[in-house]
């Protein structure tokens, strides 16, 4: 007599939250809607999940976004249509960045669908499908939950949106979020599945003999990198067999800047000369990843070497090869075993800055180099630093991280206003670190209403905010003096104690590098906000140089950008 | 030879501007973006466009759908990916709720696409449709300009959204705004093509032979009645003829409130006798674009009769047949001119209501009835009355208009937020009316942000805000003191004053009837904002009412809501 599997009887929204709490998502993003109060209900009889409750959708998805860059998983929770759309910018940010969120959005009850009713939150039209289309382009998996599916999609989506490294789109009915499903004993485990035996060895063995014969050998690495947590993998190999290793922007501070074979962040044209020399002239590079965007790839002025091996999640590409169903932490794994020693490795190198303290200050109106160079000298070990697209990520990117930190930016998707909601989600996933958020006013003021949530959790980031006065990246691509590109004038550092009266958060408005040292000095356990005052045409060079070339793509060079005073 | 049609040379973008002067939006709602840049110098340098440049793209769309409502017709720029998808929530609701919005999205160079390369605000795929099929479900018409179909396109789209009366999504390419191309001299005119002659004919004789006939005929109005402009000939039709007419929830105050033929609004159950009795008993009643949706119809407790004329903007319902291309405006002028009238028309009643400095307001907490009361007693001939999805729009519903009044609000979408963007889109539409939003503080913090633009645009709404603690519309439905209900405290009425340092809104804190009182009775010329503090149990009966109705449909009549205390 066969053995048969355990299974009891549970309501669908608690299987939902029994899986939730198994895959390690104790938070809950998201805003209450009418068709989602149901499941909320049960969510807080469960005991286990803290709401998060955000200000609005979209920064809930980008808050959810943080927190799976850091933790590794997410969940949102909406409500039909109005709730789901609103999130979706936030959804397909993750999905361009692989960034895993199960997307749990309350639902009409199926009673509407079996009865064909027109419902609020809707177009007042049968199509039921209509949000589930839209976010069929920006997630690798959507269902709507029926009773008699529920169990299986709920694992099938979970699943897949960790081992895919993407967000999902799941449909809970209100009227069935109460009904009671056969369901598994069993916990899901968050594994990929092993990698098909003749393939993961042939390709071992090819990326050995590859690495191992030939005289520049170079590693890149693009997002999968970090999503699939290869990093130790790569620079054990890099170690062994003595590889340099550079970096997209998209994933800086993955790879440890202080380990002795990490070179810099690759940008193409727009590199330094020795991390350019490393990869375009490999004559075997291991490209982890690689995507050939325009902003990760200097405008295209990429030059990566034919002679390479391009590893992805789940399948490898080696000249006129393909190996799929080699996963890529089995495969790094594989490899770095495989790989023998040809010396000691080096040791790291030791990491050193000057502290913000010490940091020789110029007088006069606080400028970009100066602004950086006091960031530079109060970044520490551990930090999170999450750069908003603009002046704080080209700034973000020329500064030498310490052992331990991870940087967070979009460098792909590119949503301003993004880091304002992600670093909620960071501090969450990671409450014993200490948040830096760089950004400026203009991104600032699409979801600034998120401090309050921040507040409200008693988080305690440290804000960096640059009022200049707009869009000074959009001054270097096109507009300059644009009207369009000014925004209203904000006394940002006073939002803190509009949006939680009683606040203990220390704001402080600087005008000076003397200034900003000064707030740099003042120990405080709570949020620390400061208003940095700079002028609309100051940038870091990096950022004028990305403002060209990014005008050059997008309006052909014979756009409008190269018409007297129209760019900085 | 024939004549030729006049034509002459033109850049796309300059173009687009032109036909977007000629149907008369001179405020263009947006964010800029790297992809729409180009586009914008070139408006800047137009000179007859008023960019509003708004705080982020959810509030941008919300202020077109506003804006539109009140003039007929808006647009909305953003930029590819980000920004179009961070709209999309807001178009959606003015595709629900039939507001026609052009939206322009600055998108993907052609080159990209040409090249299959993969950009930044993008999925770094080759999905280039990606977003274009997102907004297909939610607007009538979508395309992609090129050189080739600019022309044409521009035309169609910007025709079939103001005929259809909702919106369409546009993408302009960032480098082929400037290209030019040949275009027609004649203005592009904003007209429904005429109705067919036939149809046209005999469902006019039709109607008139059924109203006439009829002993008790009734008029039933929803959006379709205001968006096609025709509550004049519906008022004098009533006249003629001794029909009363009542609204949908939709559209209160499109019928003038002291004609002397309206009723007031039909709600299913809900509804006043007289009003119910009116419409269900009708043996002909001529319904304007009725929807049957559940927060229009009172959860489907409506009984409209099977004796039923249903018109919409091109097509009618009348017993076994349907009349196609006979359009609502046409039509709804025919039939008031063929009918004859029965006597004289009355007299219009006379619009009384206690001024708010006189109404006896009771000591103690401000409670939700003076609240009303006094808001009543402030309401004006001519206002613009924004009134937001929840306890506000319940209460607002309730408000006897004034002559001349415009009442916005979400009765399908229902998307919290909406009006804070809505109510700058309708101050610039209308910028000689007053303004009044009513919003609670759940709904409020969606989209604070755009009290910032409405400063820095020198306007003046005057807002109520309930500060009642949270989502108390929720708690009558499900989840009384569920704490996914509760939301953080702000110093809301402290918020002008750093989102437009040194203006002179004049802001007040209300904690009784008395103070509230008191605060109206002050004449301002500048933004007014009140902060009403109420209790969180505290709701208009409607609301009460129309919460549990929302319960009982949403999760069935065994769901979660008649556990003891999960309701309110």
């Amino acid at each position: 007599m066969p053995s048969k599997t355990t299974r009891s009887t549970m309501t669908i929204g608690d299987f939902l939250l029994r899986r939730l709490r198994e895959v390690g998502t104790p938070h809950l993003f998201g805003v209450a809607g009418d068709f989602n109060l149901e499941f909320l209900v049960q969510m807080e009889e469960d005991n286990e999940f803290t709401w998060v409750g955000n200000c609005n959708e979209l920064n809930a998805a980008y808050a959810a976004d943080g927190y799976a860059r850091i933790s590794g998983l997410s969940t949102l929770v909406v409500t039909n249509g109005v709730g789901a759309l609103s999130a979706i910018n936030g959804v397909a940010g993750a999905y361009s960045e692989y960034v895993p969120i199960v997307t749990v959005c309350g639902s009409l009850p199926l009673k509407a669908l079996d009865r064909n009713l027109l419902m609020h939150h809707t177009s007042a039209d049968t199509d039921y499908d209509a949000v589930l289309k839209a976010y069929t382009p920006f997630t690798v998996a959507q269902t709507r939950l029926t009773p008699q599916n529920a169990v299986a999609e709920i694992d099938r989506l979970i699943l897949t949106a960790w081992q895919r490294k993407r967000p999902v789109y799941m449909e809970l009915p209100s009227d069935i979020a109460y009904l009671d499903v056969e369901v598994p004993a069993e916990p899901l485990d968050l594994v990929m599945p092993p990698s098909d035996t003749e393939r993961l060895s042939t390709c071992t063995d090819e990326i050995v003999t590859r690495l191992t014969r030939a005289r520049s050998p170079a590693i890149l690495v693009d997002i999968a990198a970090d999503r699939y947590g290869v990093a130790d993998e790569l620079q054990e190999l890099a170690g062994k067999l003595q590889v340099p290793i550079a970096a997209i922007n998209t994933v800086k501070g993955v790879i440890d800047e202080t380990c002795p074979y990490f070179l810099g962040l690759y940008v193409g044209a727009g590199s330094a000369p020795e991390v350019r020399k490393a990869v375009e002239d490999s004559d075997c590079l291991l490209a982890i990843g690689v995507r050939r965007v325009d902003t990760t790839s200097g405008g295209f002025s990429d030059a990566l070497p034919t002679e390479r091996i391009d590893a992805r999640g789940d399948a490898v590409d080696i000249g006129p090869d393909n190996y799929q169903a080699v996963y890529l932490k089995e495969l790094l794994r594989r490899v770095a075993d495989s790989v023998s020693s040809r010396e000691q490795p080096a040791s790291p190198r030791t990491y050193s800055a000057v502290p913000a303290s010490e940091v020789a200050v110029p007088s006069g109106p606080l400028e970009q180099n100066a602004y950086w160079d006091l960031v530079q000298g109060f970044v520490r070990e551990g930090d999170v630093i999450i750069a908003e697209d603009g002046t704080s990520e080209a700034g973000g990117w020329g500064l030498h991280l310490p052992p331990g930190c991870t940087f967070v930016t979009q460098a792909v998707w590119g949503s301003i206003g993004y880091t304002v909601g992600s670093v909620l989600g960071t501090m969450l996933a990671a409450p014993d670190r200490r948040h830096l958020l760089l950004v400026g006013d203009g991104s600032f003021q699409l979801t600034a209403q998120e401090v309050s949530t921040m507040l409200r959790h008693d988080l305690k980031p440290i804000i960096f905010l640059i009022n200049n006065g707009g869009y000074t990246i959009e001054r270097t691509i096109c507009g300059k003096d644009g009207k369009f590109n000014d925004i209203a004038n904000w006394s940002y550092a006073d939002l803190p104690k509009v949006l939680h009266p009683g606040t203990n958060a220390r704001t402080f408005v600087v005008k000076t590098a003397a200034e900003l040292q000064a707030a740099l000095a003042v120990p405080h356990d709570g949020m620390i906000f400061i208003e940095a005052i700079m002028d609309k045409y100051d940038v870091p060079p990096a950022a004028l140089a990305s403002g060209h070339k990014m005008a050059e793509v997008d309006y052909g060079p014979r756009g409008p950008q190269h018409r007297p005073g129209i760019q900085l």
